[in-house]
């Protein structure tokens, strides 16, 4: 098959020094689906094996679409905006001014040739005094927005309703994971705070996607440096790169300058759900001093934030002055960012948390603009010795009270949860989550497994992730290679995503999701039937499987062999099935003895084409070294 | 601390282009406790945190002793022969001829160099006739073996009996794993068949270990080539490269030519069991072809085998006629080689296996050199689809049949399990092993929660080996990022050792193993502490973690810097713990508030150093910018 689909790698425009990887993702192709221009990925497969394309869930946006032109400096379409205007309840206000300091004390710093986002918009959106513009506010008036169809579509992967449900083979703790998603049942779904859809009214870029524990597990991933200018290039980078391979929604973490100019790049150049945590940026407003935080710089930040379109945002609220000593006996203390910020701020001032003490009043900010919470798990452990513990599970429990303030103002939910948690102390985080926080989505780092392998809390984590995604997590933090020693680069951030990704599958398997399975079928049985380059394609990460296959068997013939390296082309143990199938045929077996998993059709038609094969090579299982 | 313990790479001796790391692993050494001298390694902790040095298990051998010798033309010292010969029941007899089909039909392939190993030993034991040298048959006589006592005091990694037993953290499922293990505990535990020592008396190399659901976890890496010459000093590399970093247990797994002598050179410099698949090397003695396979051929290449030093035979006995048209609707077929093979013998001959007919012969030859059974699952899945199905669960119903035959014949047992198995069917399989095979060892590769990853199959695989080591499973097959693609090269050994140590740890912390969790403790205080170099060395991968760091914070400065990159001199949620201690001091909290996991004393010292620390740096949280 002609490698058609070949990632090309293209600069950025207008010699920006910003660039970004488009193209379609080898051996596929962007489609759309519907009169809402669903976005999905198809994955051809070789026309012997007479397979329809296979699709799948596809965050990456316009970059691998080969159709798509694409412009840094402009941003994206802004593929929501008729829907946002059509519901009529919002109103064109100015942008909040940009001020020095929200790129830090020392203003922006363009030593390093960046500068402002240059299609920044001076109107920004708002809702309309009184109204109410989130997703879940519309859902329980019984309303089903355009975001909530596109979620249904895309939850179903194109498919139509089955006509035959399959029997379903999965465990899933209690989710309710229907055969079909309609968009009533999305509608549903928001409106109990099962499910959110983060989508920023001036974020209107943003290809709508649900969080929750009966849509397919989502993975996030985080990006954001300590910003010397240099690095908003390679900023705008990683986010391109981190949805190429799959993350659903993206982190922006950055510190330090330039901390307004990178979002709004970032924004304005993501189709995915934009994350934030705002103290990080109010904190850069004081200089680092955590005691010169005040309620009124970290609300005026929340504005700042809303109106240039973050989806999200976390908000360290559960750490209340209370449950800090709690943390005194820990082996690794407090170990998030914003939790020891508000640590420090309520020793120092020996009083209440303001994030706590707002809350209602940053309710009104957030449904302004549709802005989803992230409660943030500010306790969480930092250590295996520090798993479930009193101060984690005390503020888990000021999550799900916060959760039902912000549910009273109909606002979207999600709860932040650990950390580092040995396996047999994870399914008692899903369950309490659960119950605290009344089934709002729980969005999981990790958790790490075990604290004895940096270098390697990928995979430590990977282990983590797979089962509380199982459990019922809705969205996996990734954790790099890096963790713990250094800044994730750009290929730490693709093993990260990969890793989570494949973790989030395994949990859909688990879950008995409806047709997760379909892919791994596809690519058994190009396996099976050594179609190579199919099996390339269908894999999380193509490039990378090619490149392993070809340092050992490097020849373009190996591609179309009917061997792999592991045998050789003597003996191939796949090869035996085939006169498996002959011999059962002879004894005269049930006929359902040679239907293959998929169809009885499939499994006729790949006899057939082995037995061509064996044929064609001498009805032999061995074929000649080449 | 002065780098006193880098690690040495050193080229093999006689330049003979064998060549093998060697030196003490980053921060470490080798210590030997105990009369029986057994092995163990000792992480130094930087003279600050006045911790004692933490021992680790250590499978490594006297490579990473920098008071050892190496000469890889001599092999390694045979530390059990005394005690083997000691128990009176063996005889010295002239080792079986070499053939030179032992080395592939067309004889060994010199072209590249390679010699048979020198020093090779030209008269082999063998149990005196009607005798029984197994391990199993010393302990159900009430023997303990000074193997069983080396296995004791290795799984307790030293430490004497806790005065004070801890509380138990972790769910077993209905393991019996002991606060101390004794001698006895061994003896019992061998005699019941719930753990194996594989230690052929041919091989007196070997460093006893047991593989039980008891002890702790183990790991195997499986090496091997498609043997052209040049190829043995590489498996000869990976052999001692994949113990350095934690392999418990190598599989040889070589075919092709040179088969004979490289096994021989793999024996001789293994101080950890090896296990092969003694039906390959039968295979390539019949050029290939699977119908010519005869009971003679395997018979006699069981007993070439033996007498090299083989401690464990994958052998796939449960592969019977009736069960191979089972396997005719599956996606991937049968995708065992072992297993492949004898699906087409049976098919030809149309006759039930002869493994299966001769398993009394073989346990025959087994008692006489005490090689364990690892009873093969040539019917494993391949694919998620085929997971758990009927040609799976009746070859394991055929494998405890034949568990039982082989235990009345004393010889020790372990069960090899899959394979592609979505996480919610993992358990099942782990349940059926131990009611089929009545608690024998299983000893799973992986399994694959996904198939939907190539690349990263150590990772999907990892995920589904924690778990069922987790649920009971014994010993790990680990999975390399080339499964599925490619031959693993050196690179990929170390990660797939490294992958599937963490899934061991992880499991063991799990399962609450006793003192399983120091070592996590131990390198989080150091992560805590700002102990760079001791959170390096106590990972599994100290060069990797090292190097990562690097990346990001190069400057040797950096690695004693009271910050790291992810939040920077300016601010760290690390050090607002102090605040913490001092503040819940402040507030008369209960003294055990303070206590840091480890003692009071731990934590008074940890509170009384950093304050130190912080009087040094100006009583600031905020240190400046390097």
């Amino acid at each position: 098959m002609a490698d058609i689909n070949a990632r090309t790698e293209t600069d950025g425009p207008r010699g920006s020094g910003m660039t970004v990887t488009t193209g379609p993702i080898r051996g596929s192709r962007k489609i759309h689906v519907g009169p809402l221009k669903v976005a999905m990925r198809e994955i051809m497969l070789d026309p012997s094996c007479a397979e329809p394309p296979l699709r799948v869930y596809d965050p990456s946006g316009p970059y691998t679409d080969a159709a798509a032109t694409i412009d840094i400096q402009a941003g994206l379409p802004e593929i929501r905006s008729d829907w946002i205007r059509a519901r009529g309840d919002v109103e064109e206000v100015d942008q909040r001014e940009v001020r020095p300091e929200d790129n830090g004390l020392k203003g922006p710093d363009r030593s390093g040739g960046v500068e402002p986002f240059p299609n920044v918009r001076r109107r920004v959106l708002r809702a309309k005094p009184g109204a109410n513009v989130s997703q879940m506010h519309y859902a329980r008036r019984g309303i089903i927005t355009p975001e909530m169809e596109y979620v249904a579509i895309r939850e179903n992967v194109g498919r139509a309703e089955l006509r035959e449900k399959a029997a379903r083979d999965g465990q899933d703790f209690g989710a309710s994971i229907p055969d079909y998603v309609t968009p009533e049942f999305v509608r549903d779904e928001v409106a109990r705070g099962r499910a959110i859809i983060p989508n920023n009214i001036n974020h209107p870029e943003s290809e709508p996607m649900a969080i929750g524990r009966n849509f397919l597990v989502k993975i996030n991933a985080n990006i954001g440096n300590s910003a010397v200018a240099s690095d908003v290039a390679a900023e705008v980078d990683k986010l391109v790169w981190s949805i190429r391979w799959g993350a659903d929604t993206v982190m922006d973490l950055s510190t330090g300058r330039n901390i307004h100019d990178t979002r709004e790049w970032i924004m304005r150049n993501s189709p995915v759900p934009i994350g934030t945590v705002p103290i990080y940026q109010a904190l850069e407003k004081v200089n680092g001093i955590a005691e010169d935080l005040t309620w009124e710089i970290f609300r005026d930040t929340l504005i700042e934030q809303a109106e240039q379109g973050v989806d999200y945002f976390t908000i360290h609220a559960g750490v209340r002055l209370a449950y800090i000593p709690m943390t005194a006996k820990r082996v690794t203390g407090i170990v998030s960012r914003g939790g020891s910020i508000m640590a420090k701020w309520c020793l120092s001032h020996h009083k209440e948390s303001f994030l706590y003490e707002r809350f209602e009043e940053i309710c009104e900010i957030m449904k302004a603009y549709d802005v989803a919470f992230s409660l943030g798990d500010g306790l969480r452990p930092g250590s295996i010795a520090d798993a479930n513990d009193e101060a984690q599970f005390s503020e888990l429990a000021t999550l799900g009270e916060l959760t039902q303030i912000a549910w009273k103002h109909d606002i979207q939910v999600m709860i932040e949860g650990p950390g580092h948690v040995p396996m047999h102390k994870i399914k008692l985080n899903m369950e309490k989550q659960l119950e605290a926080c009344g089934e709002a989505p729980f969005y999981t780092l990790g958790p790490l497994t075990t604290d004895i392998a940096p270098g390697y809390d990928h995979i430590t984590s990977g282990i983590g992730a797979a089962m509380i995604g199982w459990f019922g997590c809705a969205m996996l933090c990734y954790v790099t290679p890096k963790e713990h020693l250094g800044l994730p680069d750009r290929d730490d951030v693709k093993v990260g995503v990969v890793t989570y990704k494949l973790a989030a599958h395994a949990a859909d398997l688990a879950k008995g999701h409806p047709a997760a399975q379909l892919r791994d079928d596809a690519l058994s049985r190009a396996r099976f039937e050594f179609r190579w380059r199919d099996q390339f394609n269908l894999s999380l990460d193509p490039d990378t499987a090619e490149s392993y296959h070809d340092q050992t068997l490097p020849a373009e013939g190996a591609k179309t062999a009917h061997f792999c390296s592991m045998c050789g082309p003597k003996f191939c143990s796949m090869k035996i099935t085939q006169e498996v199938r002959d011999f059962a045929a002879k004894q005269n077996a049930p006929a359902d003895t040679f239907i293959a998993a998929t169809s009885e059709a499939d499994a006729e038609r790949g006899m057939a084409e082995m037995k061509d094969k064996f044929r064609l090579s001498g009805s032999e299982l061995y074929l000649p070294t080449t």
